[in-house]
């Protein structure tokens, strides 16, 4: 049998797209054997309130109707074809109002009517997760014989069992193969598995553990797309027992297309047990740091590559999904702006935008922030416009004085000028139809150190998850595969908001080479701000850093949208309250 | 027996205070009975992610432990005395880390440990609810003897039975004391209720039918207090199974003491059956629309006051835990600046905070704004200071020009205005240490006519849940019964931005009469476009208004906590994509 792992990336709620995809598919004479579409192909993914709402619903099943005719009636094929797909299936009650819904597969086959064949048994309800809030859950293992083969059917979650579930669907599935005295041929898994570092190795080995107890090969479709905060990384997969077989390339859509293979029994050396003693809040719980907490583990080329790609499709999909043609980025001079300008001119290579970029020197801007800007702007081919605040801030400062009959000073100065770059750029946003990208970093979200409505804006947040140590180490990165496009003085000079004369970012921070692993321990909630200090952290960085993390979560709740490259990201995964007593 | 309802209102975490209420209440001589204290009680709700922290759940630990030591060694009486107190009960993993969180009853009596003895069976997980995030479910039935009274056990959501829960607890309690051959004497319900309008009432109605099914009297207790955007409204009671037989005040805490009544059959009249078929997410669909969907049902003088109460703690309780003791407020000469206005004034009887209102007028502001603020302020006896944007609104035009090479105008020149005033605010709140409130209604929020950064900002949302017509009826509310606060001609005059010459809403939007109720039909996920159309409302205005409202999903994501009054509201119970396919 022929396998065809169909890693697709559509749009959420894409009916039109979707139809006219599957349909001219299957006109094509070389699709017999297995067709495997990812979880949720047939709607997208998060679907959030849209799974509740009429308009949604009404389309959606007009759709289903459409596609089962098409298949009832113009599939048609000489040799066998089975296509599995996710999808929703929706139960109605009394009054038309969805009563139940189901996260489902559904099975098409030529000349005969779709029909849901599976319902997931682990519904996802941690860190971003929240199907338990829309779905029923299926409590049925499911296995299905097409084209003379047994396949176990898992969907996404049902892969992952961990203590806070009830029943594990893999044992279920070894179980029913026993009793039913089946052989299993083939392991099926449909996702949308959002990405993060770590999270490849992590399906190839849950994927390999699966194989091994269920003695057959497994396949791992997952999407691909970036849906505003989350994104969803393909690198679909089959493995046989001993090894990945075939993987698809990651971020792309892809057709991965080969024969069944034949389950091969692991060697001595990878042999694992299939373990089910996981923490349903394990992610959470894990950490990028050394041992003894002292350092962040560096990302290394790989991941570095793999961020840079993901940034890059986040930011892309952004802009495809909300017909954003233009990009205006207020540069600084600094590291980070710079960086997301960086990555701006990368995904032009691939994707027609328009690029500009604006410095706005105030009193406190350092003539190498200009040199620099210009340097780097010369360096991507990027046109530079100078809009400087002086005069601009001059006259509120003599407002200020003018109405409330005091100097301005001290912080209300400061932030008055991030203000004012805020609102240029989004003058210049409405101006030209360009759409604005935050530049923050995770360490500076997590410390609030930022002037909300300021430095804070943007549409999406491109290295909100990235600590500073780490923005650091992808612009050097860039430099190393890319040319060195960044003028390395915007890498090598100490970090500053420029707000005041001679402000440095250490004046009000650690180091951020101690400042990040301590927001990278406390923010995984395995430690308190004790345990750092008991293992040799500074108490008065730790206890300060602690405060700031924790005072600052009204700023994080009015932050857009912040690419989720880490298991644990600012954002729709971290949910604080602002008021609580202090801890 | 005599029963204590203990309406409480503590901060989330504050286990020093908690414990000192505690053990203060219990050294009382009269403390003879049982004792009834909220949901969550000895925590605090909604927890979000402090679940999960170990820092948080480090204190907690160590607050149990010292108040089960004092309930052991220190709690003494002369007659018998049980408290039953909602909390956390955790089990950890061989890591540390917490592996199970119950949402339990504990019970205290002198002499004794503390003890969990119930656990919360139905965790809600719909709109704003997100319970099986954190917690699981029990799966007994809560049943006690304590002083000779057989007592039935619920947590909040277990008496709301619908269809997605597997099981009843109200059925569950029945079978079990019919079983045990017991007869009810109470059913208590330990809940932490988020306020709503229309939710007093079906809890009393729900009560009133449990009562009657379990033939017991029902003890209804909800905790009191504003948490960011919730807000828990007290109005605990007792029902006898015929009537209410007492009730506390709602927005305050109280303690309600009195002997257990016996259960009273219901007069025929109001005898209603315990109803089961409850849809999950009938929050959702709900309405306060005409049969016609044609108009939105007036609050009413009674709603009226629930709302400005709620939105009066709302701001309170933010300041208090936020540790908040000045606002500035933008005044603008409208109607909805002039009521948040109006409502801190009303909050200053009760509560200190300074309060001073800043009016910003710009090229096209209309000299009756500034006469309506100055009579507003002078009616509430607030300073009024005035700060134009002119002379600052045209050296940003000159920059413009002078830099990009053409003039300011159109939206851009509108939006600058908005933003220029946001910078402004928070100059003054940064000098000042002041709070901004937001000033934006729920009809500006939905279908985006806002400034982001602009008008947008502020640290809490007072109007948010009320729809521009609603505004109006509350403003003029207030006046009817706290005296003529509000200048006549404010509440009057045809709304404007003022960013443009002759500017009315009127002219991007449909009246507010019409907009409202196409909003509200939309919003509860009811109806789709094309049904509104159905039922006669303009195609070109409903079709407007729906794109409208979809498209600016990226404004909200953005957007501050919004106090909660109605049962369907923006903010954390809202949550729909920002990239989709336009439906």
């Amino acid at each position: 049998m022929q396998l065809n792992l169909h890693q697709t990336h559509h749009e959420i709620a894409d009916f039109e797209g979707l139809f006219k995809y599957l349909t001219t598919t299957f006109q094509q004479e070389n699709s017999a054997g297995l067709h495997l579409f990812p979880e949720l192909f047939l709607t997208g993914y998060p679907l959030q309130d849209l799974a509740l709402k009429k308009t949604f619903i009404d389309d959606y099943m007009a759709f289903l109707v459409d596609l089962s005719n098409w298949s009832e009636r113009q599939f048609k094929s000489l040799s066998p074809v089975s296509v599995l797909m996710g999808g929703l299936h929706y139960e109605f009650d009394s009054l038309g109002y969805p009563a139940q819904i189901e996260n489902v597969i559904f099975l098409m086959e030529p000349g005969k009517k779709l029909k849901p064949i599976y319902t997931k048994q682990l519904l996802p309800n941690y860190d971003l997760y929240e199907e338990k809030k829309y779905f029923t859950s299926g409590h049925q293992s499911g296995i299905l014989t097409l084209q003379g083969k047994n396949i176990g059917l898992l969907i996404c979650e049902d892969m992952w069992f961990s203590h806070l579930h009830d029943s594990d669907p893999v044992e279920l599935l070894k179980e029913e193969m026993q009793q039913k005295n089946l052989s299993c041929d083939l392991i099926i898994n449909l996702s949308a598995s959002p990405f993060h570092l770590g999270k490849i190795e992590s399906r190839i080995n849950r994927a390999l553990e699966i194989s091994q107890f269920l003695k057959a090969p497994f396949a791992y479709i997952n999407r691909v797309g970036a849906e505003d905060e989350i994104l969803f990384d393909g690198h679909s997969f089959l493995v046989d027992g001993n090894e990945v077989v075939a993987s698809a390339r990651g971020f792309k859509s892809q057709v991965l297309s080969l024969p069944l293979p034949a389950f091969r029994p692991p060697e001595a050396l990878n042999k694992r047990a299939y373990h089910t003693d996981t923490n349903s809040w394990s992610t959470l719980f894990s950490t990028r740091l050394s041992s003894d907490t002292k350092e962040l583990l560096p990302l290394g080329d790989d991941s570095c590559e793999l961020v840079l790609r993901a940034l890059m499709l986040g930011v892309t999909d952004y802009a495809k999904k909300n017909n954003l043609k233009k990009f205006s980025i207020a540069l600084s001079g600094g590291m980070d702006s710079s960086l997301v300008l960086t990555i701006l001119k990368l995904i032009q290579k691939d994707y027609p935008i328009e690029i500009e970029a604006i410095f706005m020197p105030g009193f406190f801007s350092n003539s190498l922030s200009f040199d620099l800007s210009y340097d780097l702007c010369r360096n991507l081919g990027i046109k530079l416009t100078t809009l400087p605040i002086k005069f601009i801030h001059s006259t509120i400062r003599t407002a200020y004085k003018d109405n409330f009959g005091k100097e301005l000073q001290g912080l209300a100065d400061e932030n008055i000028q991030s203000r004012l770059r805020g609102a240029l750029i989004y003058l210049r946003s409405n101006d030209q139809g360009s759409a604005v990208l935050n530049t923050s970093n995770k360490s500076e979200i997590a410390v609030g150190y930022s002037t909300i409505y300021g430095d804070s804006v943007g549409a999406l947040s491109v290295l909100g998850d990235l600590f500073k140590t780490e923005v650091f180490e992808l612009a050097r990165y860039i430099n190393r595969v890319q040319g060195q496009l960044i003028p390395e003085d915007i890498i090598t000079r100490p970090p500053s908001a420029e707000l005041r004369e001679n402000q440095e970012d250490s004046q009000s921070l650690p180091p951020y080479s101690r400042l990040d692993p301590i927001l990278e321990a406390l923010l995984s909630s395995r430690f308190t701000p004790s345990d750092l200090i008991k293992k040799g952290h500074d108490k008065v960085e730790v206890m300060k850093v602690y405060q700031l993390l924790s005072n600052s979560e009204y700023k994080r709740r009015q932050f857009c949208p912040i690419i989720k490259v880490k298991s644990k990201s600012f954002g729709f995964g971290h949910r604080v309250p602002i008021s609580k007593k202090s801890l």
